[in-house]
């Protein structure tokens, strides 16, 4: 299931769990360096290998040549997390193969030849691995992919060589910033190697309290080290989430329970609701549903919402284009529908 | 009926009436300048000639002595307009005699010995001119009332002597306050010798955009004049709040309605809620009402809420003490309950 479809494990801390493998094919050059010509031939051999002519597999999946699309259709894309956002903006040949479940996305042409993407609700890297491995020993069947005994996977930026792997999570941590100990919580992190982002990813804020957290290293260790090791980085993580969450409760009650359902009742009246205001809103929702102060509604429901705000997403939805101002509107009425105002 | 329970005319402008009049014994000192005993007996003789021994009027009126309150009472009487700030302080035999319906209030040696105050919903001066004035005349048959064929009623403070009279109303002006018309408007209502001021009279500064408006000269003019006068420029004034309101409406509705439906949230959800918040808060709402944004409740409604939002009075329903969080959770629940929330 979609990650935003799904409620997954440990769902009051950790929102999506993500394995991407980089893959680059032994015959062409890395994309930065290929010609067109090259470009559209490698593409049609990943996507080949990968659908074949089984009818089945071609239901299932759906293959997108992004070059061929609207910016709003991009852009939506990228705001559900199904392409980077390096892969939205025109290039050669940037296509992309997503099973219409949403959980799996083999972007073509990004920084690699093949980028596979793998993604569940909640804390599960080892679904997310199975579900990615998968598709990687399809390619390594058929096409010839770029590998060294010594090295491991070879791919375009040496950061990633080795497994080609990176594993992230996407962490709620409302509890850990209202205490104020995120800031600790993060430089540790990154001393242990692990690198904390913004809900976009490299070199985006956080927004709405979300955290990309994630493994440095891909050189020297085996994939299962690796998620291993993340795993039990956010095992401390959700720990100390959850323990600042009840302080807050214990030491602060009125001023939390007041913070989340003044957010509450913004969502449910508000007429006009930007993009990062509605991550931060909905942010103390979701503390509010893990502290059981709101109900009616799961974190699946939220995830569903929170991937249907982006400004492209609500374009999309309304299959025109429209001023920030509407924009605005939109959103408010589509987050006024979940709670039934 | 109370201001605060009943619906008056141009109630979406206008929230209340009020005419207070100034009367003094021609045998005591001014009350400033009297001594226990003098204050005591003075206060005695009031109370007997406005009751007499007619039972039905015993009942219909209540008589409080102020020094023997407690200081929530006494400043929950303030909230609710009835007495002054000043008769609320620690005197000589401070008290008042009040209607049960909240409509008609007699200060005892407030700045002088008598003065009575009657107060309506909606804009209806005639209406408190006639309960006041009865009063007065009452006062006039049986006490030895100061007065002056060339200047009219004497009073304690000079800008008083003549009619005694004060008439005034409480204006809610969100549309002149969110055009920026405001300040024109007080400007040259103070030109034309008119008193504007905030929420709780002199000296207070306006919140939740209600203000009140008063004569300013007493002297020299028939209490008639003075009221056809000021209901002139009410006239004025609501017209010109109409239009502001209208105007926002048409040029900038979105805006509007967010502000509104957002306030509209914030008092369906918050858990703690300041005095001054809620009539911000309020003010929103009962423009939203007016606009037709909001609905299920009247003026009314929101005048008995407003009425019971003090500190003080939110401590008198509890019947206890309470710190400042106490009070604003208790204040949100009050606030809440009338949201069917």
């Amino acid at each position: 299931m979609s990650w935003y479809i799904d409620n997954g494990p440990e769902s009051d801390v950790i929102i999506s769990s993500r394995i991407r493998l980089a893959r680059n094919l032994v015959e062409y050059p890395f994309p930065h360096r290929m010609d067109t010509g090259q470009a559209a031939k490698a593409a049609d051999e990943i996507v080949t290998a990968f659908l074949g002519d089984d009818p089945e597999r071609h239901r299932a999946f759906l293959t997108i040549d992004l070059d061929t699309l609207g910016d709003i259709d991009r852009l939506a894309l990228v705001e559900k997390h199904l392409v980077s956002e390096d892969l939205a903006r025109p290039g050669k040949n940037h296509r992309v193969i997503i099973s219409r479940d949403e959980s799996l996305s083999i972007m073509i042409h990004e920084e690699d030849h093949i980028r596979i993407q793998a993604m569940h609700a909640g804390l599960d890297l080892n679904g997310c691995y199975a579900l990615a491995s998968d598709a990687s020993r399809l390619f390594e069947e058929k096409l010839g992919v770029a590998y060294n005994e010594t090295y491991g996977f070879l791919t375009s930026c040496p950061t990633n060589t080795g497994t080609g792997m990176r594993a992230s999570a996407m962490a709620h941590l409302p509890g850990l910033v209202m205490t104020g100990k995120i800031r600790t919580i993060v430089d540790s992190l990154s001393k242990m190697s692990f690198a904390v982002r913004g809900y976009y990813g490299e070199g985006s804020k956080s927004q709405g309290n979300i955290f990309q957290i994630s493994n440095q290293l891909t050189l020297g260790l085996s994939e299962e080290d690796l998620i291993t090791d993340l795993k039990r980085i956010l095992g401390q993580v959700i720990e100390q989430e959850r323990k600042a969450r009840q302080s807050l409760v214990q030491t602060r009650r009125l001023f939390v329970e007041d913070k989340i359902m003044r957010s509450f009742g913004l969502l449910q009246q508000a007429r006009l609701v930007s993009a990062e205001e509605a991550l931060g809103l909905i942010s103390d929702l979701r503390l509010g549903l893990s502290l059981g102060l709101v109900q009616g509604f799961a974190d699946a429901d939220i995830n569903r919402l929170v991937a249907s705000l982006g400004p492209a997403s609500i374009q999309k939805s309304h299959g025109q284009l429209m001023n920030p101002e509407e924009r605005d509107a939109a959103r408010a009425k589509a987050i006024r529908s979940l709670f039934g105002k």
